[in-house]
């Protein structure tokens, strides 16, 4: 966990912030009955909100009607199961709008307040039967210290929940941000991501919520990549109860809104670390640091141009220095760069290897890069000297495991 | 080996037109002794001769040279090595330019005249000492029947020879285009590709062959993908010799052109699906034939998405018919489409079933799915609706031993 000067780690998860109950239930969607496959997250208040979707063409029946949902920049609750995508079904929008008017019977408020998601196997159809029977359950389930049981009911192939939340001072009022994710797989977010819901009890106005989050999504989520593959169910949504009594941030000028916006980075940062960290199939988690790029749209493009590449994927795997592959993927990311002027260096807790210089190889041990590659995470540096743009992406090593995962995942 | 009426299949590869000598030996550059590492080719007349590259912005060094040796379009023959890339090293483009040197001499002629090549490691010292002390033995090796030991030498992680060559009549006259090409890994070709080198005895002045060439490697090894990574040293020569004594080919507007090119489309596409067969780990040939898009620029984008789609590739390992990976790749490919109008059917030499229609899931026989998944060529048909554009892409699924083989290449 990274941690930021001002901001404070805590526990809690998604009910970490005021006003904010969750739960998580095995509903019957999965057949494991040892897996939960449905969460709720509700707020004692009505929410200012935002989301921000997949830019997939296909997209899933779920942010169709979230979309519609949070036209208004409300809402009060989230529901979402695991298990089945409800994409690329005949019937698949009525099925999410049902799954809000289920949520929002159990819950006693209007269906136009629910967030909706799924996750899951694309194409197959959801069957709303498990979700009808157990609402009432779930919905008494809810708790102050349910996050834990939420986060873990949204995972798929994922290893481990992915839990944040962060408590900092707004104008003399401590608020607290918090968010739970699912990764693994067809992780390669654009504009998006993958399942991330987020709480926090500040008082922020919707349309200053919404550019915050489209704002910290692009430095954070839009920078993970595990395969490449860009999912159709992409969304991360966050709702703001106010109940922290902070004065309205509805100014993007403000401090305030610049605070928040540092605490919410540092929520999607160390949850983009842990969706590459446990991607599908992943031993290692990567970082490739660039600087000196033209600008930081083409830091961008390098770092995650290097991160998404599968060969480079693979030696980092096998363990084995073969920065070939990163000067490679550097020359074919289209970015603006002097490739003569390229210097790289391998980086863990074990120590730091310059490999490449002036874009040729420079006479390194194999001894210490081996050891620098052994350690769980591995960060690699780019450095271009072609001018101030810098960016981070994160993402994982490709193994044996990934193809098995991938080889035979609806059965 | 896809057959095409008006031409023969004929054997003898990149020897099979008149007046091409070839030649492969075992040099030293790798260390196993059974592995040959060293190839040359030579025509018995100056040639007409074309070439294309690969657009990654690092370029392999013999890439460099190559380009300015071609800047007459001429050449006579061709040397390549395997086993070492001559990449990212800071004396690169000095000790390719000696390659050429080492072979005109002894060919006696001049070095200007020379093709060279690299393939294998990127960023590793390439030694001359086992080119110089084995140039006079591959000189002397050269034979009229020595175009599978060429192919051979070439190699790097590729399972089999990569060899096509076919005759025709071009006014009269029969001709003959030949090729042999490396793949394998590091396969995303980009205006360029892989290693390959055509041969040809039919007479076409260099500026129609280079038309011919690169529109025909537009939809060959442009449309092949193994995993995604564009290599630094990809390119695909042709010398042509002109001793079949047809007419010269100084037009594109021409008939013969027209024949010529298809002859070489047949060269170049078998070799494509080659390679895409042959990628390294591979079990499964991928074929993904688009029809009914906009254009066939949006048709290329969809047909290269999926066969690129980790997800896609492993599903195909794993003989699992997840379809909705393949409308997640159309989905985020940013072609343009109807996705409620896309129709999918999984087609082999079991039999073909549809998937997908109407963008939703069609109930199917998952017992047929798996017959049909089960074979060593599989063919995906995407229908559109959208219009009249159609594209094929080639691609391999991705497996254990991909991994395995990149995880541990250089030692």
């Amino acid at each position: 966990m990274i941690k930021y000067e001002g901001l404070e780690l805590v526990s809690g998860g998604v009910c970490a912030p005021k006003g904010f109950k969750a739960a998580g239930v095995h509903c019957g969607i999965r057949k494991n009955r040892a897996k939960k496959d449905l969460a709720m997250i509700c707020s004692d208040q009505l929410c200012d909100a935002a989301a921000v979707y997949t830019q997939n063409l296909v997209k899933g029946a779920p942010i169709l009607v979230t979309q519609q949902n949070l036209k208004n920049g409300k809402a009060q609750a989230v529901i979402v199961n695991s298990g089945n995508a409800n994409t690329c079904n005949a019937d698949g929008e009525a099925k999410a709008a049902a799954m809000c008017e289920i949520a929002g019977k159990a819950l006693n408020l209007p269906e136009e307040d629910v967030i909706v998601a799924s996750t899951g196997v694309i194409g197959q159809v959801l069957e709303l039967e498990p979700i009808v029977s157990h609402a009432e359950e779930l919905a008494k389930a809810l708790s102050y210290e349910g996050g834990h049981d939420a986060a873990n009911a949204i995972l798929t192939t994922d290893t481990c929940e992915k839990e944040v939340a962060v408590r900092f001072e707004l104008a003399g009022k401590t608020c607290t941000i918090a968010g739970m994710a699912k990764g693994s797989g067809m992780i390669h977010p654009n504009m998006a991501t993958m399942l991330c819901f987020m709480t926090t009890d500040a008082a922020i106005d919707h349309e200053v919520l919404q550019k915050a989050l489209s704002t910290v999504v692009n430095d954070t989520f839009n920078m993970v990549s595990v395969d490449g593959d860009t999912s159709t169910n992409d969304m991360a949504s966050i709702m703001a109860n106010g109940m922290a009594g902070n004065p309205l941030i509805d100014s993007v000028e403000s401090e305030e809104y610049e605070l928040f916006r540092e605490a919410l980075f540092a929520v999607l940062m160390n949850l983009s670390r842990m969706i590459a960290g446990d991607g599908e199939g992943a031993t290692k988690l990567l970082e490739c640091v660039v600087t000196g790029a033209v600008d930081t749209q083409n830091a961008k493009i390098i770092a995650k141009s290097v991160i998404t590449s599968n060969l480079f994927k693979c030696a980092m795997f096998g363990e084995d220095a073969n920065w070939g592959r990163i000067l490679c993927a550097i020359g074919y990311s289209k970015a603006d760069l002097d490739i003569h002027k390229v210097e790289v260096i391998l980086s863990s807790e074990a120590g730091s290897l310059q490999v490449c210089k002036n874009g040729a190889g420079v006479a390194f041990s194999e001894e210490k890069a081996a050891e620098i590659l052994k350690e769980e995470e591995i960060k690699i540096i780019v450095n271009l000297g072609d001018g101030n743009g810098k960016a981070v992406a994160w993402g994982c090593d490709l193994t044996y495991n990934y193809v098995k995962i991938n080889g035979d995942y609806r059965t």
